[in-house]
């Protein structure tokens, strides 16, 4: 975290203790730095696990190892390094990945399979056995920190640590959802150079577990891009330790199911905005709610298409009211749209109604929403009910100078 | 043209008068600007004419007008207004463009029908309709001027003027091929932000002038890409004149007819990668050659992929031989990959082979190819034996600068 926190930056939430889980960090020196880069998060005995990860066919060992391990739907731990992504690095990396399973797996009493591991950084470079080895040993015998910790250091570009919190009553009992999240270049659908991790104390079974899960990424992970580029990492699992006392969750029918649900999705939404907050040199943080298209898969798309327009990104960079950029942006997505019922607005006043530029139109109150630093921008194609929203930050200089230096 | 020549531009050519087609410029002060913004080519009677146009479903009148003229493959005139893309302004841009072919068609002798009108620019201000009547009153008085001056009129955001040429032997007959364009930003498959005009003096039968238009067009202008964004305007237009002399072409077995095809299709990659050396920003002209893929068409959507990826273009940028990020957009592209047999070069040398870092890398040529201004990169996919080439530019802080600031 060596750049000044984003403008866009939250303060860190108030996350409680999650009964059953254990944050420990520790210093691996995955790169030359002198800051915690591996995460330790040990879960109780029985504790259930559901995962989405990218859909990037060059995905890492960790992705391949993990969409087999979360078929099982238990887990005892999880591991990330952070600072070396060890995708493309052949049977080099997995060894590496199978090696901190293993050491894992003999210093908790558990098995290898029932250990998640994450790497993120740069690709290309296999992560060192030898730095993983020391590190695991010492993040074992770790004091366990806190959530906070936990999310700095799992962080690489980062600016900010990434977390959130909400509880839901199961019955009468109360349980906790808690979840760290990193992230900020490379991000889109699906899924981003984003690691996310949730834990939560209800007991729920693991199909149902999955179920909540790819429920609520669907409209939250899956609705943020920042750079429409894709990571080979990418991975959200959500841990389950059941240690509130509720009786286990089987489906949607069951007591409490909704709220669980709800507590989920509200955690996933937060951390993912805060990943597009800290957009790799974003100033405004965009959101973009079509409605009016022939289904709410085909609004999701065209709010793809305005939101990973650079052209749309730097207009509202440069605080202009562009407009022309968003028909450009609706006409090359490739759903159903009709110019001549088009309507585009910028924080709630529209712009053009109708295929046309509003007869009236007074431009001082949007240029005055472009000025703020959270940007709406409506579209309704006047089709039919669909609807959907995602969020995005805009394109300035400081993604330039970020990534074209950046450096493995 | 206020913006300093991009580095990457080319002179103009020598391009020869083509019988039967006669350039005229004028000023219709379109935007608030000294300089001639309004072009007429005037085509002999019995002139064959082809297009390709924007797939953006928000298109201009002009494009869904022209898509019509074109069924026809009869032409007399090109107007082409700059300064206002007259897009998104429901009927009374297109009232606009009907005056135009009117007024023309008056002025010319000729059906309405034959007259094409291309707008560039702006979106969403209807053309003044006054300023129109002016121009092309002035401009159908005007003297003969050069190609070059034709280019030049037809820019709006472009540094350089643009323009090519060939020249084909038809039996015995020399028949020549030339052409300008305009476009640089704005600019992906299908089409771009890109006007583009070709004529001909050979005499070719309209239907097969439309064959070797869209066979000469996906491999050039649909191959290249400056930010992923379509435009609602983009138009390419074949104009044959048949003044050559030479017995029409009537089909692929017409003698000849490779050679004509030649010429256009030289011409047609002149133009479309004058365009990418004009993208916005550009400081290094990118060409990316995908090859081992299971077709044609699936190695086209992987350069694309690789071509429109901002980390890739913002590292080539920095002169960095990133090819973790050339991965991630081999793996992003949705087509058939396999990590372990991916190979990704720079200039001719190999970074990674077959899913791995190569072994004995030596980074000091790779990196003396990524200082210069004419960058390839070569993916091999290993699988199959599909093949194809993708023309672009780097993503530099010029983009944002340009992008940020011009306004409507």
């Amino acid at each position: 975290m060596e750049l000044a926190p984003s403008p866009l930056a939250r303060p860190f939430p108030d996350i409680p203790a999650i009964d059953g889980v254990t944050l420990r960090i520790a210093r691996a020196r995955y790169k030359d730095w002198d800051r915690c880069d591996l995460t330790l998060v040990e879960v109780a005995e029985g504790t259930g696990v559901a995962g989405v990860f990218t859909r990037n066919v060059c995905c890492s060992s960790e992705v391949e190892l993990g969409r087999q391990q979360v078929k099982s739907g238990k887990a005892r731990a999880l591991v990330v390094n952070a600072g070396n992504s060890n995708a493309f690095t052949g049977y080099r990396g997995r060894e590496a990945v199978e090696q901190i399973m293993g050491q894992v797996a003999s210093g908790l009493g558990c098995a290898p399979s029932e250990v998640f591991v994450s790497s993120t950084g740069v690709i290309g470079v296999p992560l060192p056995k030898d730095k993983a080895r020391a590190g695991i040993a010492a993040v074992l015998d770790a004091q366990p920190c806190s959530w906070e910790d936990g999310a700095n250091t799992i962080a690489t570009t980062d600016t900010f640590p990434k977390g959130a919190h909400a509880a839901a009553m199961i019955g009468d009992v109360r349980a906790e959802v808690g979840g760290i999240v990193k992230g900020s270049g490379m991000i889109a659908p699906d899924m981003a150079t984003m690691l996310g991790y949730i834990f939560t104390d209800a007991a729920v079974a693991p199909a149902f577990l999955q179920e909540c899960l790819s429920r609520a990424n669907a409209g939250t992970f899956n609705a943020i891009t920042v750079d429409s580029d894709t990571s080979t990492s990418d991975t959200v699992l959500l841990f389950a330790t059941g240690k509130a006392g509720n009786s286990a969750l089987q489906n949607w029918d069951s007591t409490g199911a909704d709220a669980f649900y709800a507590a989920v999705e509200e955690v996933c939404r937060e951390l993912a905005q805060l990943v597009v907050r800290d957009g790799e040199g974003a100033q405004k943080f965009i959101t973009v709610q079509v409605s009016g298209a022939v289904s709410d898969e085909s609004a999701h798309r065209v709010a793809l298409a305005i939101a990973n327009s650079p052209l749309v990104k730097t207009a509202i960079a440069g605080e202009d009211a562009n407009w022309g950029r968003v028909v450009m942006a609706v006409g090359k997505a490739g759903e159903p749209a009709d110019r001549d019922r088009l309507s585009i607005g910028f924080g709630g006043h529209w712009a053009a109604r109708e295929g046309q530029p509003v007869s009236d139109y007074d431009e001082a109150p949007v240029a005055e929403h472009l000025k703020g630093s959270e940007i709406s921008v409506e579209v309704d194609l006047g089709l039919g009910e669909g609807s959907a929203t995602v969020w995005t930050c805009d394109l300035t200089h400081g993604y330039i100078s970020i990534n074209a230096d950046y450096r493995s």
